[in-house]
């Protein structure tokens, strides 16, 4: 029998408190979702004044992250036309999503999660991402 | 110009807690979502051990209650073979949701959000929902 | 080589006029929208304060009476379980909508295009729709 | 409680007879949508000879000038294989649309809604939708 490790509820909301802070440090209105290892959802927020379409986007960076195994930005740079990966944005319903702002939480080296955050450029979804987990590891120190 | 009145993520969170409390005193784990006057989604948690079916229902819950202005209960009454509403729950992508436990959230006269709750029976969802909304205007007051 | 009438832009906003003086005569804010006899949209408006999902059911009720040639009233009583034409209301991308408020233009004996109104009650949607024929075939005397 | 700004119908009207008037000055039929502040529709029209394909665009073009909060041209220059953004036009269950002709329209700083035009050019789309929007300040003052 497999055993797997999971985030927590109570995890996914430091996860979640950790981006919200970023967010607001940065000025930038953020949603932020938390999957857990098989993508499907376990927290969300979208601050005041973020964009509509960041819902969607966020939910699906984080369960393209944690489903495929792998930060959202690296598919971003290989699924280029030209390159063998090209085309994978529009698998699974689309909801495979190669816009950087999706990374997956490691406990150890098992993924136990995701963030995904969408609201401002790539780059700045990135960073709140990375700074989300980053909280999230000082907390569980 | 039309004015609107929405729901804070400030506000969507104390309505989170309230149907996280009432759940857990429950002891029923309940996915919950929160939506804004259109629909759209805020915040949401799933709490731990509660069935993955229920963030997708949970979220339409919340969409069609704050959407379609009106308690999912009521559209479960109104839907049935025989009556002129019958067909509903497959308009709107499918996301139209007549099962019990999505229910506006009004200011004054004006619905400014809804929850929307899976997890249990649709009894327990209506429920835990209603106990949000009662747990968030005592927290207004 | 087949002749086809069709209602032009300039007749649809006759029909959705015709439907918003109705609509705000019985203060029911409703969405209508206006299709060609193939069941594509000509023209739509939704009042201030209707429901965000009768977007879809009005669209979807126009759809489907200028498609199926048929009011979407009738297909509700023959739509019902035990009934041969059950489940018809899922086919089409599910936009084929059972629920009354979609009623087809007539020149003479062809179908040039249709009403659905969604926002209130079926008999309702029902009563706007068919004033806004009314309207219409007043001013086209 | 948040506080939000909403086109509302009869202004939308007027966002689409600006449209209309610069489409017909041009020659070129179009479709044109115009919606909230979050993306839903309010008002639509289709003229004469229009092409079928350009319903779907349109509405799309408005849903993401507003729900993105930001002209969908942006997005065509942005989104791009080998930049960061590339692959956002098949979020948001393909609704994400990055051909320019959607355009946000504010009251002040905030977006209150949007245009989205298609039937000509990508350029052509931009003109009418920039006219609309032109001719609607016009009214305002």
């Amino acid at each position: 029998m497999l055993e797997i490790k999971r985030l927590s509820l109570k995890e996914a909301k430091i996860l979640l408190e950790g981006a919200e802070l970023k967010a607001a440090e940065m000025k930038v209105p953020m949603c932020t979702a938390i999957a857990d290892e098989t993508g499907n959802m376990i927290a969300f927020t979208r601050m005041d004044d973020a964009k509509i379409t960041s819902v969607d986007i966020a939910i699906n960076k984080a369960f393209t992250a944690a489903a495929a195994k792998r930060a959202t930005k690296d598919y971003n740079e290989i699924a280029v036309p030209g390159k063998p990966t090209f085309g994978i944005h529009t698998t699974n319903q689309s909801r495979f999503t190669i816009i950087g702002g999706g990374i997956p939480v490691f406990d150890g080296s098992a993924i136990v999660g995701s963030v995904g955050v969408s609201g401002g450029t790539a780059a700045e979804d990135e960073t709140v991402a990375k700074a989300a987990i980053d909280y999230f590891n000082g907390k569980n120190k």
